[in-house]
């Protein structure tokens, strides 16, 4: 039987160390093909490149496993894995990650890193995004690699249902600090923005946009609920937006 | 009473028709404000600008309508218009487009005018994307405007649902042509990329993304159907992805 193929993207960029984190903890679990943005490409969401030409290049090789970088979006990684790089072989694995710092709740919709786990869902893979709640580029993955070697040959063993991935948010910490598992439904809450305007050496205003998370939710099945109790965070994603409970809200427009 | 406070975003950037257009279709209801980006920013997703700084700026007025352009993707156009054009104030509607093209089936999650809706609600506004099904940058938006001044103060008359916004795709052709309007749900399907590998002159390949749509749904309630058969199709968006209907399939990982 010929091993798993699994395919590594991220929107660190090919220099995060989050990302030789991901390949430590898959390399035991099949043929590992990487494929990232040649910069940091975070907060991307499903961005693509439709108006510049794409670039992809072998950089490295090591232990089996090859690595390749590109100008494109991380959802664009996805892409040229797929076509160019693997030339349209089945993709057992899609894995995207780890990313650096947490896609709970609505960070889920802004994130490169989920966006690419989605589109890999789309051509029939199972697809999982890994995000450790730590936002430094130094952060500690030691905890992640330990639960992501308990989870991927599990996932391996499955059959994903039809475009659906995984969102996999991991809390800070060491391995007993983790309490376990939950499968958790995405938090409601938004991100309240601070623009905050600055003056450049000419004299114009421009503004830096942060912001912090507003949690709407708080209940226990949520994901925000089982990260700040120390839990991973497993939650299943698909790709259809439609608000079918609101649809009759809409209805007399059709009159 | 004051008017209704209407802000226009888009992702076509600041000479698009279809941006004048929608201005064209709202400015009767309330008073306008348009901010949008400085350049084409298509299928950008839900995507923002966090490594560097954003700029804003006045570029037009005319017929009471403020017009701002910004170096920031249609997602930050929402933000800068809340918060630093706007200064916080409360926003009756957020409409974004005219777009230039289909935001049908999963088009909708590449879209930089739906995220642009869809974050629109966020702050409690109604929050409505406009899409002809005609990519020419100058299709006719003479049927769209008509439709448009119909819906719009139809909608500005109701309570929108928390954190739902709709996605309206109209069917190209001239207003007779269309048969009416249909509430639907988001077509099943996923985009076929065709990444056309090139040379460049100095040997190097690089690929081109392209790509159709692939219909896997067909059904008389689907957005797509709609729109073949020649309907406006409205659909309401929401942004909680979890799949509620897979979570059973993934509990065994809390063991």
């Amino acid at each position: 039987m010929s091993k798993p193929l699994i395919l590594i993207v991220n929107d660190d960029g090919y220099e995060a160390k989050g990302l030789y984190a991901l390949v430590e903890a898959a390399k035991d679990f099949g043929e590992v093909v990487v494929v990232v943005p040649d910069s940091v490409r975070s907060g991307m969401g499903h961005a693509i490149t439709m108006n510049e030409p794409l670039r992809v290049k072998l950089y490295r090789e090591e232990d089996g496993v090859k690595y390749y970088r590109t100008n494109g979006t991380p959802v664009d990684c996805v892409k040229l894995g797929q076509k160019v790089v693997l030339r349209g072989r089945k993709i057992d694995l899609v894995l995207s990650g780890i990313n650096h710092g947490s896609n709970s709740s609505v960070s889920l919709i802004y994130s490169g890193t989920m966006a690419a786990a989605i589109e890999g869902s789309f051509e029939g893979s199972r697809a999982v995004g890994f995000s450790l709640l730590d936002y430094s580029p130094d952060a500690d993955f030691t905890a992640s690699v330990y639960y992501a070697k308990k989870i991927i040959p599990q996932l391996l063993k499955m059959k994903f249902p039809p475009y659906i991935s995984l969102n996999i948010n991991i809390p800070k910490g060491n391995v007993e600090d983790i309490q376990g598992i939950k499968i958790t439904r995405q938090t409601k809450g938004y991100w309240e923005e601070d623009l905050e305007e600055r003056v450049d050496c000419f004299g114009r205003p421009y503004y830096w946009l942060s912001g912090y998370l507003v949690d709407q939710d708080g209940k226990e099945d949520s994901c925000q609920w089982a990260l700040t109790h120390n839990y991973i965070s497993i939650q299943p994603v698909q790709v259809d937006l439609t608000a079918y409970q609101y649809m009759d809200n809409f209805k007399f427009l059709e009159e």
